[in-house]
């Protein structure tokens, strides 16, 4: 296992979907910022399973405890522990999904890594793995905005082949993105996109999705040449979200299209600072922040785990027919929007540290 | 600075455009393989400029010196040091730039950044640093193959908007990208792709491309859960590339707009192993090899460097023309088939040695 | 703060004396091992204050629960998160160390460090941090015995002046060093120590101690040169105890003394395995162990709270007279014992499984 | 291999005794320090081989190449490629040891740990090695020097059971140490030292030592709770140098002999900080640096490789007769001074640059 992300800022997660909790350890958050619960359960009630009927049915309150680290309300320094309990689970809905492997999950994969898999739910491939990650990221969050300024938001781009309208990345913000339960500001396309996803949850199936995200007031100078650029690091958080595919930044796939004089962005003053003019740089230069937002996309494919009967095959080869059970998300991209922000502030939040040892 | 890559198989690369050499050594090479510098040299022939009227006039001969961990033929299970010294260079080519940033180059974010910046060149934005990648690559490449027959390939797959036609990617060889200048196995594509690099070579212009890569042989249960998945790694090795602006593995961007019931690979028996009847998934499963051929695209924008005056602003942001001077590429795809392949090696090689301490 | 240790077995630790609890993340330890709660509470039951009269009066049971990577008695190759719950504190008695900081204490230099410190005890300096290092240490040490019959027995070889006499250490086990509460297995030796304890509890004075281990059955080849070698690994593990001020293995300071000719270990065939007659290296040569007993002696300090009042000096720099209250510990070593044994199992685990990426 | 040391500051080492070069890339060097290669020489030319009779006969200049991440005499904050070749050597000289390994020595740990090892001299056990610590070692002190004013002060203490007198820590200097050849401020005990060295060398015998160290002006807040505690990575810094046995900082193993009472430093006014009246702890609190001296000591054993006959056994395990042949050191103290000097300053260079993380 590889548990831990970051080299300054660094969040270790802990727990399965069906043990008695998840939960992270983040270490090296600066000390004396003022933290409570509440700043943390923001972004949990926007991760947790059934906010909408577009989710899984199941309910699960996932309240986080701050067990270390901070002390009448300001953080110390010292790694701050981070609990939130797993309600009971049924377990006979993962009965027939012992002897037959999830066609594009990981339970044959995790089966053959480690010898052994959680008995029941994806274990540690479980989504709920990711609340240690909201929760850390909220805090890591925090400290970009309220020392530096940074403002982090997703929002859902598209889902399936329905997609959102142009958003002004200069002005989005969480309000618009919240106003709809697809989490898309575009109000048109969510409305589209809301009925799609209902319709596949009553067909048992299950649909993709893209999560933009924008981080704006970024200090210039954040990533590390050469190997933790700051799309570098990008990409690794966000392709070890479950479910991803794909990453790109500023012009992205597109950029690959285009003609130098074209994709290049000209340099001009803004204010006090150099900025340019276009950006399909996507606010980084060299894997360097230069000032600009921040903008990239991420592919999530849809989820694994449908009602509908697969013919497969069980891990011993035998032709097989797999009806899932349980209570999964026939989309993951609305619950996604806060892990990307969460990876997004945690990723951050530590190369800014990193940049902090060069400053007099 | 973060030149190191890697966790138990390490790379750490070193060295400017401009400086006496670039290089990179190696840590954790696994002992008692046999090596010589031609293993090496054959990947960095491959990369380095003056290869073919497509890229840079520039010619370096960029031979690789191996200082220390091999003796006789042999690795020693030591640091592997590589070394290839650099050509005199034309210093008055950088005269321009010293005031004037580079559009969308690093030359502003490295200023910023430290606080100074390699007089000449891109320094270490420069593409010259990837041959401390391409040789440690090829060293993790051999021992890859040799111990475990893993087969790694990369192509080009579009130049522009031109894309080359399907591949198959459990037979796609060396030869076959290799029989052109463009490395694109589809003959008529990479013809047009060849004319079209050409004129905007003549004009002064760039152009980006996209690499496809494919790693075959692959064992099953290589990546870590949870921030070091197969994919988040692979992702940042990518991103860490130069002019990289995007990164999709199996169905990737386009996985985002289907349905589970269509994406989903069924398992089928494959002779003595569990296999998949698709492979959506790109070879990866929750982050874990699945034994399926591993492939993912990678987006490289247009090179930045352009003969054509570019109205920009100088670093005191006063409105300026650029005319940039010097031998650039007009497309970096061709030559970043081998960067590809060595950052696949390098990111395979780092997570097969981390699963072999659960192999009992 | 760097609350993470190791490479492959990795422990973090979190938690203040006075916070909700303490406890470590686990992660990289090995799938399919046997483990419950009492695997680990056999250890901290011997860490834990209030065990005997020459301990500190404070009675804290020190429950461990395991709440994550545990399932059905086994554990799933996850991080296994442990939880111990702090009891309530009595805050008057740290009101006169808020304004001055007590002497050859981290009071002064965490606050300098973070500009803020825990309001009571010692924060993450405390002696209660090591809890988490004592749950996972067990963890480490149960795989060690389990799969590589590896034995650690670590014991008081002084108490101040007091020395214990010849130890055998091819033979000394838990039972011998547990028959008395001063942990010495030579009793005469342990009466006078413990004798020497109580008079100086009565007094509120303090006293310091030398913890000796010895790791048997250890496999040829852990240590990984060149500065992760076992000695030096072993050394950050025991100089990161708190209240340690010296390490040395085999001959030690010793053999500073000594020439080669008498220092240097013979080889002489034993059994299956080549052997060394003497040991004055300790179990490792060139950083590698070398399959003889590993061993080692680490110094501890006069623990720095004491009853007695001491002229000193507060924050704003006035001279001062501390009298500290609550209830300390008049000599660590005895409690100190299982904290050896956990940092060696931890460092020793590490480094196995970094040795095993080697092994065919 | 594990040849990476430090988070931030870190340096890799690289190269055998006898292939054709040794050296290291240090990352992390902060930008705009002024850097040539007289600065690192220095430091190298207090190790080389050959300086004095009392070393090995062997000759060798171990002139030092940059060959990156310095232009125009300023460090560009970019990796540091360092290297210096190596003479050739007699290989004849080590005809014998390649069956017989020599006793306290790793020729016998490599052989078995990597299934193969370097055909003569030490490999990466030699103390060639060490080449690459101190070339990194000495800008890692330029830096210290320049910019926070940390002066780094070691010396011989002791050489078998010759003990110098006592050394004014606040005051001693490189020019009274270098003042005669054994490196011991006490003139009268170093012609002890130095006539028994030589009569040892005579013998084809060797003898240990204890070099001490200083570090003055070490600014408050230096060093990471937990593992890498000031003194914890001091203790793995030191114990990582070859023929190391011991570290002891502060009162060290005589601070487990004394009472709280005597050994607590009481906190006193000094000028504009608070610093202690005396500083039994080495100058670390809770493992972070409080102002004062940091001082230790490092235990080096005998040199293992003698010209006197041993008896022994072969690789197979039969008795064997060793003869050593070449050059080898009877006392690597000397030596060794400058090797502590390197290992402390990187060790603080390291902690500086993190701790910088936390300061507005």
């Amino acid at each position: 296992m590889s548990s831990t992300f970051g080299k300054l800022l660094r969040v270790t997660t802990f727990g399965e979907s069906h043990c008695s909790g998840v939960g992270a350890v983040l270490d090296g958050c600066p000390p004396r910022l003022s933290l409570d619960e509440a700043d943390i359960q923001m972004q949990l009630d926007r991760r947790r399973p059934g906010q909408s009927r577009l989710s899984t049915d199941r309910q699960e309150a996932d309240r986080v405890t701050i067990l270390s680290g901070v002390e009448n309300g300001m953080t110390l320094g010292t790694p701050i522990s981070l609990l939130v309990a797993n309600k009971d689970h049924i377990p006979g809905d993962y009965e027939s999904m012992r002897s037959i492997p999830r066609p594009s999950h990981a339970d044959f994969t995790y089966q053959i890594k480690y010898g052994i898999r959680a008995a029941s739910g994806g274990g540690r491939s479980s989504a709920r793995e990711t609340i240690g990650r909201v929760a850390a990221g909220a805090i890591a969050e925090k400290y970009l905005n309220e020392c530096h300024g940074v403002e982090i938001v997703a929002w859902v781009s598209a889902v399936g082949l329905i997609e959102a309208g142009p958003v002004n990345i200069e002005a989005i913000d969480r309000a618009a993105v919240d106003q709809n339960i697809v989490r898309c500001p575009d109000p048109t396309a969510a409305e589209q996109m809301a009925t799609r996803i209902a319709r596949l949850k009553d067909e048992g199936d299950s649909i993709g999705g893209i999560v933009s995200c924008v981080a704006r007031n970024v200090p210039v100078g954040l990533g590390e040449p050469v190997f933790d650029k700051l799309e570098a690091k990008l990409a690794q958080a966000m392709l070890s979200i479950p479910a991803t595919k794909g990453f790109e930044i500023g012009s992205g796939f597109s950029g690959a299209g285009m003609q130098g004089s074209v994709h290049n962005d000209p340099f001009v003053q803004k204010g006090a600072r150099l900025g340019t003019a276009t950006n399909n740089s996507g606010g980084a230069l060299g894997g360097i922040s230069n000032g600009e937002p921040i903008y990239f996309r991420v592919a999530f494919k849809p989820p694994a785990t449908i009602k509908q009967p697969q013919e497969t095959a069980d891990f011993d080869g035998r032709p097989a027919v797999l009806e899932a059970k349980g209570r999964h998300d026939p989309c993951v991209v609305p619950r996604a929007v806060p892990i990307v922000e969460a990876m997004t502030a945690l990723t951050l939040g530590d190369l800014l540290l990193r940049q902090r040892t060069r400053q007099d």
